[in-house]
């Protein structure tokens, strides 16, 4: 992780999927952003880093978390045009806000990884409500690590007390493949 | 999730394995305790929720939470006896202390079990620095939003700007099933 | 795979769960039969053998696959009797023909587990139709590489020609995420 | 399953990967062939499918199995095109044979998908040594099952008694996660 009191540099996008206007990180301060940089033709961006990215979307997005993805592109361009990209994002289901990274002219590698000194795809990042830049990490990430630090980032000028929930279960008879149960038992105190 | 301002009443343990000396609620004031009250024969214990808290008690045991377990038996006691819960924790290499939930005379199910009205195993409680009980889930947990809770419960009294770190990959060459790495590129700013 | 034309030796066993008489391999000619031994506090027996020896059972029991499987204790006699082994068979919704391998006097290593040499648990053996060891395997299995055997075996002595079926799966309005329809397509011909 | 007496009509391939030269189903008679229907953008395909097809090549391919990729385009060609999957192969190590499915003008759907009258993607076919159709299915397959039909198809015409050996896996000491092993065992006999 590298943290830092600078506030993160703005990302340089040239064409927006899933948002109606052009997004700023500047006008997320008040969100913990996580950003996925990714390649439509990564393996690994496919497999997992979009997956965990539209889970994150789909369970936080409405409790603080803004999920942008960023197509950094840094080989096979033509393969990955925007028009390519937008038949992906269908066929995904991929419905939070993603930005093509800018080209760089004379440079294989777009305007924002190379700001941001990315070492590939897929790169999460995540930016605190103040804009800094609090962790980073090229690869897989592993989920119960990220929720930390989701929670962590979350609670941050959050007054103390109002985790989020773990959904109750429907009590089950006796014993699944998931749980045994107690015949009849009430809730917790 | 059950929140509540009262100290969270403690547990009935008649013997501990993987501790020393027995332990008490009260004692790990401070910490973000995990409760995973478990039977040794409860197949969803063994498929997930006993994994999740060693995850747990390997990544976040030296950082704040406290994993316990509880081997809270209400059927099939004579299969499920102390001296096969031992064997059981030593081929599950299970090295987090372990509780048996104390036999409550007239009743199958257990003492703590009852005090604390649980619906069946696998049940994980997530107490927080105070003794107060903040999360109550019976059944399979996503390991994201176990997460998340964590790092929110960790934050509480914590000062701002200590998040738990996402370990750098080490970088790959060109593409691999996980990353797609960029040649000789540096690290993140 | 050790093959070897000479008739693989019977079990041993002194107790069966599951059947209402005793089983002997020499009643069973004509069918592929697939032994999984295991111990019922063995990690790799709970999380992968016998999941898999269950499902050859449901998907095979029918077509000439006789199912057994095969209790060879080696250590922690104590905490896996009979009666223990029969709460596990239930809570793990184990159906198939279950023996517990006959105790060898002066000896932690029971009788069939001596006579067949087994390294370890789980071990996994397919005998043909004629009664012969045709494969034997220690450690975990990949279903892939099974199927291929056991479809091997079933076909030794058949009439050509009446693979097993794969199930024709229910078709999807245009994209999900397991398959792109084609809207209105009909069947193959 | 569809069996059928007839010999399965052939393919019709614009462009051919993986392959110097063009293949026909004809040349393949002998060979079982496991045809694989996919589009690079269809998720189903990316995630099992195409992973399913590599390891049947990786494993079956120097037995008897032809494992043939065909690129069948219905929707959103422009995303799909032959230089964009030359990419798609090359990042996802796709090593076998893999075709275009011949345009058919006036129509969305390409002249081998209409011919063999398939319902999407994924599907995969498998076509016996004599050159019939004997098994098709649209979406995901178990791998257990998909082995057995494999298993059955190679053993027709072939010999009895040369089953695909289950490589035998390296003896533990003591538990692990995979195995217990018996101290100082020997080899089944």
């Amino acid at each position: 992780m590298q943290t830092s009191d600078r506030v993160f540099p703005e990302w340089d996008v040239s064409h927006w999927f899933n948002t109606d206007h052009a997004l700023r990180l500047a006008d997320l301060r008040g969100q913990v952003v996580l950003v996925e940089a990714f390649q439509m033709l990564c393996p690994g961006c496919v497999s997992f880093a979009l997956p965990m990215a539209r889970k994150v979307h789909q369970l936080f997005g409405a409790q603080g978390v803004a999920v942008i993805g960023l197509h950094t592109v840094f080989e096979h361009h033509s393969a990955m045009q925007p028009h390519a990209l937008e038949v992906f994002l269908h066929e995904y289901q991929i419905r939070f806000p993603v930005g093509v990274d800018a080209p760089l002219e004379g440079s294989s590698t777009p305007t924002t990884m190379a700001r941001w000194q990315l070492q590939g795809t897929p790169s999460t990042l995540l930016i605190d409500k103040a804009g800094r830049l609090r962790a980073h990490h090229f690869g897989s990430i592993d989920e119960l690590q990220l929720g930390v630090v989701l929670g962590q980032l979350l609670s941050e000028g959050a007054p103390s007390g109002d985790a989020a929930p773990l959904p109750d279960e429907a009590s089950s008879s006796v014993c699944d493949e998931q749980t045994c149960a107690v015949p009849g038992a009430g809730k917790p105190s």
